[in-house]
């Protein structure tokens, strides 16, 4: 098959905040190649991503993705690590190229999975997928008490597993200490709680390790991105003070090289791979392969569409031990209408991966052209992009 | 002082080419406030770097990097740097937004600079600036004979130190002996002699390391890039194995704590920065202090305009100890034209940074319309980006 065409749908909320939730718009791509279609998603900062696909070439390692994408053969698994490499190559002073060829990469797994009658993970080459329990992922409420009702609503809604994540969270001790009991308090004191800093502590070691003896006490099983997501030094420092806790990082890596260095120089117990950031499916692989190596957790990042979670559940469907997911509770309308199946958690409270032609998700043609932002992008009295609405 | 306006001007040679040659075109950023105005440049693809300053927010970590600029107080050093850990905190979602932010605070450096009649070395805290020894930053010829000749001509030239670079270096291992040979050859035995293999290797450890006995033989200062430029365990594993040849790479770091890691993990002994990518002049002296703080020596890294020479010329001007720097030599016509002022070796060779308000670098108001590239943004039937040319 060669591919036909690459076409991206900038979808967005009608109003769009500063709240800390990646649900509020998303960048949709659909592939075609012989009389096949496969659908990804780049995770948000839809425009630079459509630049980064659709500018003029700036040299000779600043090309743009479509460079590397259009007319290309794509015949199989080795296809796309072939396009991977040239895009990393061709398209290394690009830096928003990585999250633009996320999303293609994405649809190419869907593509031929569906092309084939296979689910992505048999592509990617496991026997099985195995169901995994769900935690649920939502932000801290402002006060104590509202983290707490929130956390009653979780374990009320059946989740064994909570994440808990943002603003308020970094504010001040004592108020961390609160949060954390509430959300403990809230949870039950079997459920499995999950904290996430949201980078807040930027590099500085000493105020992050000053949250470890409560997130001990409250039995805390991991403690997400205490720090910028490069620092991996700050990573280690703290990664060596924790006793139960473990830190988990990774949703920040654009190659798989940034995890894989967030495992062995950052010492995290669970490395966190966003399928609309790291590159697609195959560098999420490697790196899932990497941490079974050394005895660490994966799990995917996800704040987005079920498309998203989809894809970001196949690069570990077949890791057995490695049982739970990050799975986005409080998704904006856009991103739970821009599918026509979805993810849910079965009688046990657990979810279990499509064993269906490639993500087994089905879009929505409505949603895409009712949440349709229009883009046209001219340079130089050319048009080099705009986008489509005929779905 | 507040931020007015930031204007980005995309310039563009009439033919941009596969060469691996960053002057092709060129993003060039004007920062006004107070009724100042400063002038950066940011690294290459102009388009999805304007999308990035301009582009609607995504959510609370994925905003625009406008909006951590516009309207900001500029008064001092302290307020650039708090702009930075603003950007860098909610545009963290927003990958190129490290590349758009590299010259907005790369100008800003220069408006202080001018506001205050003083050169930008100064505001960074160092009360000289040194002269550098240039190095003469060229490709290596399509053969070995034509890398000969490049050298003959640089030597002739009049420069002590010169790097050669990129394909077909890698091809295979007899050719980039002969190219390494030829090299030495034509700059003499006295020459500082310099090899950029341009990512080439990949992570190929063994395939970088089959080059070391021509590189030590032939008395290469400094090995650069032969990897991927996050793959810093094959960097480091590549440092244990050379002898007099120093390892070297940073161009690709898009904040400090990347180029750091390269030192801490990657153990190079050559840290190149390209302030048009780190983000800026900020950490960029900060990576040079972490430098010489661990013996590692400091060069810039620049491929583009003498505004953008001058600007990484700033974090090391007075580290009197790190003396050799990249000097572009080949520039495309546009990034001559660019600037009424250059920077050109003197009658002992020698680089000296310009002792002048700010970068010391007058832009020419006729090349900027000359070679502009006229952009228009429209989202969801807004213009949100439109290109000026009243410079």
């Amino acid at each position: 098959m060669k591919i036909d065409s690459v076409d991206f749908f900038y979808l967005a909320m009608p109003e769009v905040t500063t709240e800390a939730d990646g649900s509020q718009d998303a960048l949709v791509v659909r592939v075609s190649a012989g009389g096949h279609v496969g659908w990804g998603e780049c995770e948000a900062a839809p425009l630079p991503s459509i630049a980064a696909f659709a500018c003029p070439m700036s040299h000779g390692a600043c090309r743009p993705v479509s460079d590397s994408v259009l007319g290309e053969t794509l015949d199989g698994p080795a296809d796309i690590r072939r396009m991977s490499a040239t895009v990393a190559y061709n398209s290394m002073d690009l830096l928003q190229a990585a999250h633009t060829w996320s999303g293609i990469e994405m649809a190419m797994w869907d593509l031929l999975g569906r092309a084939r009658g296979v689910p992505a993970w048999k592509l990617l080459g496991y026997d099985a997928a195995y169901p995994k329990i769900p935690y649920a992922s939502v932000l801290f409420g402002s006060t104590p008490q509202a983290t707490l009702e929130r956390a009653l609503e979780m374990h009320g809604r059946g989740f064994r597993a909570a994440k808990f994540g943002w603003a308020p969270f970094g504010d001040s001790l004592a108020g961390d200490i609160a949060h954390l009991d509430a959300a403990r308090e809230g949870l039950g004191p079997d459920g499995i709680l999950l904290i996430d800093a949201g980078q807040i502590f930027g590099d500085d070691v000493e105020a992050a390790a000053l949250r470890l003896d409560a997130m001990e006490r409250n039995r805390v099983t991991f403690f997400e991105e205490p720090f910028h997501g490069s620092a991996y030094r700050a990573y280690g420092a703290l990664s060596q003070r924790v006793k139960t806790v473990k830190t988990a990082g990774g949703e920040a890596a654009h190659n798989r090289y940034m995890a894989e260095h967030l495992i062995d120089f950052g010492g995290v117990g669970y490395i966190q791979i966003d399928c609309g950031r790291i590159g697609g499916l195959s560098p999420a692989k490697e790196v899932a392969d990497y941490a079974v190596a050394r005895g660490v957790t994966y799990i995917n990042h996800t704040f987005t569409s079920n498309l998203a979670l989809s894809a970001s559940l196949q690069p570990f469907a077949g890791l057995k031990d490695h049982v739970i997911c990050e799975y986005p509770t409080t998704l904006k309308q856009l991103a739970v209408d821009m599918t026509l199946d979805h993810i849910k958690p079965d009688a046990d409270g657990q979810i279990n991966i499509p064993d269906a032609p490639g993500f087994g998700i089905e879009i929505n043609p409505e949603a895409l052209r009712r949440y349709a932002l229009d883009v046209e992008i001219k340079v130089g009295g050319r048009q080099i992009f705009a986008s489509r609405r005929d779905v």
